[in-house]
């Protein structure tokens, strides 16, 4: 019987939580699968301001004998400034449970106008694999000659051959059950030492993979082909501040940023691996009841994936696809163009199930 | 007299160059301005075979001399690595000549199709202002247990006062003869140390400017807003990496890309300005004849600008535009939709002037 941590955390995370758990349960039992749900009310601005920090201190054990998490949203920054709310638990689970992949699929969903003009469902299918647990996301560095004219402040990129590495691996995996193609996103004509040693890491697993076609671009030139050329990229591997970059905007080419979902993933089953959508807490529209739940669902569905109950995945990923292909606007949300709610809306995949 | 230093390089910025020369030759001498140029071949594949470097030594009395350089591409990854090219030339010049601002205009044109649905010429007009000698591209840095399993790749972005706060303090004098915005590109939420300090030299700077509007976006997100709302954005103040993917990402969403400028500018007049198209030097469609050449005219149309003829520089926009609003097929070149060339399309223009 797998065990979920259910951290709902802030803003529309708490508000679309619900309808993920929901329809987790849903799918599972149906295949007789029986999930355990757990709920935790830490990594929120709530638990920040009662005790003075994101996490219990024994967060690491506690969370650390679930199967996996499913993760709503953690921002605040009217209580907690977001480097502290981040830094003091997602990147934490990241770091900490090891969970050195960051998936995240893009692809133009039925009912989903693209942004892209000429662009509709079945054009666009590719995945980002993210490294997820070092490169520009590092704390090492400073501030030198502070309050002076001399100022600096410096920061260390980090790319371990472990690191970087098994990340590869992972993504030429992917690729395998796909179209067996990976592009590799650079900047080594800019980023001189530690961007060419990533061309260098990425060329010696090509050489691992022959079966794989593979491809590198520039950063820079990758985001306009994005624009361009979607249609182009099959498995897209990047490093953490790259893949961040790649996997916000290939769901803005698709149109599916508000839905879209992300896996954190520990691939050697050590420490739990967490889902979560792509979308924030966005405290902008929180306390309305009109966020977007299907970015909450879909992430449920990579989990029961990962958790090796596939068939229950592909089912939630067909209920959301039929109920946006119905494009009833009374149950859409105003996001995908409707007039509905997140009530409306989550039910209605859960009902489609 | 004006003198300009022309550099056309490698693959297509030498059959785009003359066109470029040409129109500032001819819109300058209309308006009796006469201007000196003088022809190099250094920072180029030839040159480098020849010499084994891309430039020679007293490079920086030769070209410190000139009131501007006008630039065409550089980069032959068949006969010299990316790294040993643009480090060897493009880059060095940059640093050098302190040309701290890098400046990318992106606006949809006349006859030209945006890939965003919906977006027509009118729509999006925005200004990337990218700072050009620090930040991520920094040459501190190296590689530790070569070889071995604990093999890691180290390297500083280093973000000084003196260099974060003269390319904001361009930024917002650039907003004022706008429409009054800059909006700061940050990634303070997971780079820890140099983004949060990026961010409040922006503050900083916002305090001086009370009579400009300001935001902030992580880059993520932002690539993603380039893509749905590129209409929010009027001055987009950014660090050299960002600054690089915005300025290629900008032109991609206006549909650009192929015929968009760059100034390198040296604020203070001690070194010459560098005016350089966006495209590369396209090794894949060079010795065509069919590269496009407005980017080239447009960055003489901009170094004309910053020598101060003004009036100069809008005739040569005028004439790229009305070429373009023309759409005459015979004349274009393919890469926006003709059959002419690179003469058919350069002539154009110069005619239209
Ligand atoms: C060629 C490369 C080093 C350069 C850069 O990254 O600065 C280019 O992409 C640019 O934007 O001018
Ligand atoms: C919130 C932020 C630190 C995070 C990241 O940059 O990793 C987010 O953008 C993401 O992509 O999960």
């Amino acid at each position: 019987m797998p065990t979920i941590a259910v951290i709902p955390g802030d803003g529309i995370g708490k508000e679309v939580m619900p309808f993920g758990v929901q329809a987790v349960d849903v799918a599972a039992r149906r295949h007789g699968l029986d999930v355990e749900f757990d709920h935790f009310d830490f990594a929120s601005a709530e638990y920040y301001q009662e005790h003075g920090r994101m996490l219990p201190e024994d967060w690491k054990t506690v969370l650390g004998s679930y199967d996996a998490i499913l993760f709503g949203a953690v921002g605040c920054p009217a209580v907690v400034p977001d480097h502290v709310s981040l830094w003091g638990s997602l990147l934490q689970f990241r770091r900490h449970f090891d969970q050195y992949v960051n998936l995240r699929p893009c692809r133009i969903l039925p009912g989903i106008t693209s942004p892209l003009r000429d662009k509709g469902p079945g054009d666009v299918d590719f995945l980002v694999v993210r490294e997820n647990t070092e490169g520009e996301y590092s704390n090492s560095g400073g501030i030198m000659f502070e309050g002076t004219q001399r100022e600096f402040a410096m920061q260390e990129t980090v790319m371990t051959r472990v690191g970087v590495d098994r990340v590869m691996e992972y993504a030429f995996d992917q690729a395998m059950k796909r179209r067996r193609k990976v592009t590799s996103a650079t900047k080594s004509n800019g980023i001189s030492i530690t961007m060419p040693y990533w061309d260098r890491r990425f060329s010696a697993a090509a050489v691992r993979h022959p079966e794989v076609e593979t491809d590198q671009f520039h950063i820079d030139i990758l985001t306009a082909h994005f624009v361009q050329h979607p249609e182009w990229f099959d498995v897209v591997v990047a490093s953490n501040l790259f893949g961040d970059i790649l996997s916000d905007l290939g769901p803005a080419c698709t149109g599916t940023i508000g839905v879209a979902p992300s896996a954190n993933i520990n691939p050697t089953g050590e420490f739990p691996s967490l889902f979560e959508p792509v979308h924030g807490s966005a405290p902008d529209i929180a306390g309305q009841g009109i966020a977007n739940p299907i970015g909450q669902i879909w992430s449920g569905a990579m989990m029961l994936d990962h958790l090796g109950a596939e068939d229950c995945g592909k089912e939630i990923e067909a209920a959301i696809e039929s109920v946006l292909r119905a494009a009833d606007t009374a149950v859409l949300t105003p996001d995908v163009g409707g007039t509905g709610n997140t009530e409306t809306l989550g039910r209605a995949v859960i009902e489609a199930l």
